[in-house]
């Protein structure tokens, strides 16, 4: 669980294999598919724009911040080997 | 486990499904209840007014930083699924 | 596993129930020990000067910083429950 | 799962014994060789030129940044106890 540095959005992995982020400015939640097991680990980017999540799977993706979206092109080349 | 900014308050989470948040000043621990099952993750935001915690029964619950209390308010609304 | 604000320690915990830290400045490590099961959790103080441990039995710790040594008049008051 | 302080490299562990560092220059991923187990910590230093990794086997490695290596001078005199 991991707050952005503004504080504005806090994200979580979860063991459906999803990760949420939450907005405080309009306190939705998004839900970010595509690892395909657990979610254990999320972790922003000091400059908040970029959600890093690692799953059992042994994947780490990449996501936008905002609006939060897999962005296919940061995938780690070797991730999830 | 992990201190607020300010260093005058440390959270962690239990596996009896409370948050535990020490006070600097006072020396007591509040024990803050509502997750249904062990917390395993728990973190300040920048600004150190709140505390998300993370559950393993998938809930992630927002706390007011002080005093240490839920708000219902805030509980991510699709959180727990 | 946690550095210092510094950078100029590294600590990190152990299944031994120990708590260890890396001075850079000498290359020695320290072994912490007051824990009774497995500690998987350690963080810096804001300002370098405390470590708090958490452990599998329930409890968390605060060590002085340096030397790191347990500072028993610190150890939360309800912890462990 | 960590970003380091600029940004520029992600680096986590994984169960495969490697600790994996992805750099945004560039788009490639570096795998970090030297642990026996499972690795399920990573953190850079503050100023970004270590990065120190956690393994299930007991020990904590530290790699230089850039690029990542082992350098073998800096592991802990008695990690792995």
């Amino acid at each position: 669980v991991a707050f952005s540095p503004d504080g504005r959005r806090l994200a979580w992995g979860s063991t459906d294999a999803t990760v949420k982020v939450w907005e405080a400015s309009t306190g939705d939640v998004q839900t970010l598919r595509g690892h395909l097991s657990s979610v254990h680990g999320v972790t922003f980017s000091p400059d908040g724009r970029r959600l890093a999540s690692a799953s059992q799977d042994g994947t780490v993706k990449f996501w936008d911040v905002p609006p939060p979206r897999e962005t296919s092109g940061w995938v780690a080349n070797d991730a999830g080997q």
